[in-house]
């Protein structure tokens, strides 16, 4: 059961795992670069669970090329639990940041350029759009992983 | 398999469709009863989806009661299947508007009182909280039939 797809240590896994760490990376760079964030709580929050998220993947990321390359392939149902359960709350918590950033942004940029300029209201849009992607490949994993443990 | 708790067709099934149908019930009068809830995106997004998850809980919840009553115990994959889709899709669906009711709200709220006069940001904020509630109950339900099918 270990080479079901997606699943951890296989190289569908490590792609998922790059692509989380790609999108929440530009998320959080979008978001924190020269944006004057701090002033919105839900922008707060989008840029403190990408900063959970980040670190996260990478590091399964790193575990799963470890795995690929010396072909280790460990049976350890508490491990595979423990990363369920971190991808699920990392999923939940970047799904409700984006919303509330693209809530939030849409309610900006309709308020007028006095509350959003132009260029500030784009990388938020940016931002949200990178979070909902880094969001749906966390799913994405975490949906392959609780299969793999189901079916054990 | 067909006992496992909180599955299709179990009272513990049935107590968390009439919580769903309850908690979203309260949020959608809380949120469209004497507020202007259209002139914000992201009020009428929660408007949206809190009006399909009634009749979706409903429906579920009959059917539990149905198969509780005659003891009907069906064994149909396929419809465990659409269930679970469905439970999915609803429960991200009103994660996402609520997040976005929340963030809506505490913008509003910290604008002042010329934006969000007491009486509605109260109702705004006890509508997020009722679909919060009813997100929560909504997955419950779609962890445990997930597992009763993994488990065919």
């Amino acid at each position: 059961m270990d080479g079901t797809p997606g699943a951890l240590r296989t190289s569908a896994s490590l792609s998922l795992r790059l692509g989380q760490a790609l999108f929440s990376t530009a998320s959080l760079l979008f978001m924190s670069v020269d944006v004057q964030f701090y002033s919105y709580t839900s922008f707060c929050f989008l840029v403190i669970i990408m900063g959970l998220l980040i670190p996260w993947s990478s590091t399964l990321a790193l575990f799963d090329i470890y795995s690929i390359f010396t072909r280790c392939r460990l049976r350890q149902p508490v491990i595979m639990v423990i990363v369920v359960i971190g991808d699920w709350v990392l999923a939940l918590l970047s799904l409700a940041a984006a919303s509330a950033t693209a809530s939030v942004t849409d309610l900006l940029t309709s308020s007028g350029q006095a509350y959003c300029p132009p260029k500030f209201c784009g990388r938020y849009q940016l931002s949200a759009a990178m979070a909902f992607l880094s969001w749906f490949l966390t799913v994405a994993s975490s949906l392959f992983n609780l299969w793999l443990i189901a079916s054990f």
